[in-house]
């Protein structure tokens, strides 16, 4: 089995190591347009060996898109020459406009992805063994995809220990805007805030676990959120919208004093771990 | 030496831990209006013994006040006939009012102390050892309290390996509205917008480590934290200000589509971890 794995970041690199594990006789070829990031994936033993161009890469039985979603989408319009048995995988953070982009030809060959895991690293170097492990795949308008593509991609999940969670690709655009990309902005925000501040030095030097835990994702790509941003825009809007409804009931309780709807409003943000 | 503990949860609790492992042959004695708590403390080894009443610990060389703010400035008020050489030291989240507080009687023999650790559990079970170990704990207006109070307090600080920064009390609840106050608030209403959506249960299925960083603090307790919004009213609200500015930028920048200044504005947010 030939596997290509077409960008070299923490996703892919990560995927990489997860698939070399579980599959040593497999061959692993990368891709990446930053020739940094080929020599390191190659040193590091992301992958086997470096394809030069999209096209030689066609050849592969599965091919993992882990690049951001702008580049998925342009991607797709060269993969067009694929194997009739290929399975094309994309990893993409936001999946309709994704869905909505894949050529009718390859339709079958293709499964739409999101894996929900990450850290704050990227690149090559940033690549670890346990990131997939027991962590939640969202497959999205499986229906749409080929048989075969279909079983190729359960059992590639599972087998790198991966719990999967099927979804409409709208649906799953919503709940992310939610779930991970409209706390990326509070922690891009909460981050700036704090560093425009004369003091930013004084203050950070009392940061304990909440803050560290609170600005964590504030270190992630620029490249590879705006282009999420970009992708998810209007779930993003709505969702901010409600986030901004809630602290604002927040700044007028306090604004107020009235502690005891303060209070029962905290009590109310405590029963999301009952469900989470 | 007789060492006593007012507030067995968290803080109190995992001090005594700390403080039995570094001087075993002390005498810890705690209190608390909960007698639950009182009764799991002594099970959990976290205290030698339970005292019934405050004036009963007045006896003690070391008192440590780890409850909520408010409590603490109506405790100071009745450990007026300590000894002269007792060190009294409030873990108190904000700390310009409790010192305001303070009976001039015994402004010599109180410390002012915030330590920046904590977790988002409370209780007597939620003691950890380690709480305290490399964390910073600010100490304020310390020019103020006796010279063998100071002594006393620095030596049990270091001693249970914290790193101790010197600070005034309105600086410091300035800052810490920064570091801590109101990253609770953001994680209180994160949690509440996604609770208060129809599709709550699908949404958190979803949650990978950024959302579970970013939500982990509004598990924490209202009681306290209430209290915390309280006395740090101005601050807090202030601090809200800056985030909320941010925020509006972060949303008008996608609205408008302006990805290159978003890009930039998520690379000024990234620069928080170069002083972190």
């Amino acid at each position: 089995m030939k596997i290509g794995i077409i960008g070299l970041g923490l996703m892919g690199g990560s995927l990489g190591i997860a698939l070399k594990k579980r599959y040593p006789s497999y061959q692993l070829i990368g891709l990446d347009h930053n020739t940094l990031h080929c020599s390191q994936a190659l040193e590091l033993g992301l992958v086997d060996t470096i394809a030069s161009t999209l096209e030689s890469i066609v050849e592969c039985d599965v091919i993992f898109l882990s690049i951001p979603v702008d580049g998925i989408i342009a991607a797709l319009q060269t993969l067009k020459s694929v194997k009739p048995e290929c399975t094309i995988i994309d990893l993409g953070s936001t999946k309709a406009k994704i869905v909505a982009s894949v050529p009718p030809l390859i339709r079958k060959n293709f499964i739409a992805a999101h894996p929900m895991t990450g850290t704050e690293k990227f690149g090559p170097t940033a690549a670890i063994e346990a990131l997939y492990q027991e962590k939640v795949v969202v497959l999205c308008n499986l229906e749409e995809s080929g048989e075969h593509q279909q079983k190729t991609a359960l059992k590639l999940f599972r087998d790198i220990g991966m719990r999967i969670v099927f979804m409409r690709a709208a649906e799953h655009d919503r709940h992310a805007a939610f779930i991970s990309h409209m706390p990326h902005a509070l922690s891009f925000s909460l981050a700036n805030a704090v560093m425009r501040q004369e003091a930013a030095k004084s203050i950070t030097a009392l940061a304990g676990g909440g803050f560290r835990d609170m600005s964590r994702i504030a270190k992630s790509s620029p490249e590879m959120w705006v282009d999420v941003f970009r992708q998810n825009k209007a779930n993003l809007l709505t969702s901010l919208e409600h986030f901004s409804e809630e602290l604002e009931k927040c700044r007028q309780m306090v604004q107020d004093e009235e502690w005891d709807a303060l209070n029962a409003w905290m009590h109310d943000a405590n029963k999301l771990h009952d469900i989470l």
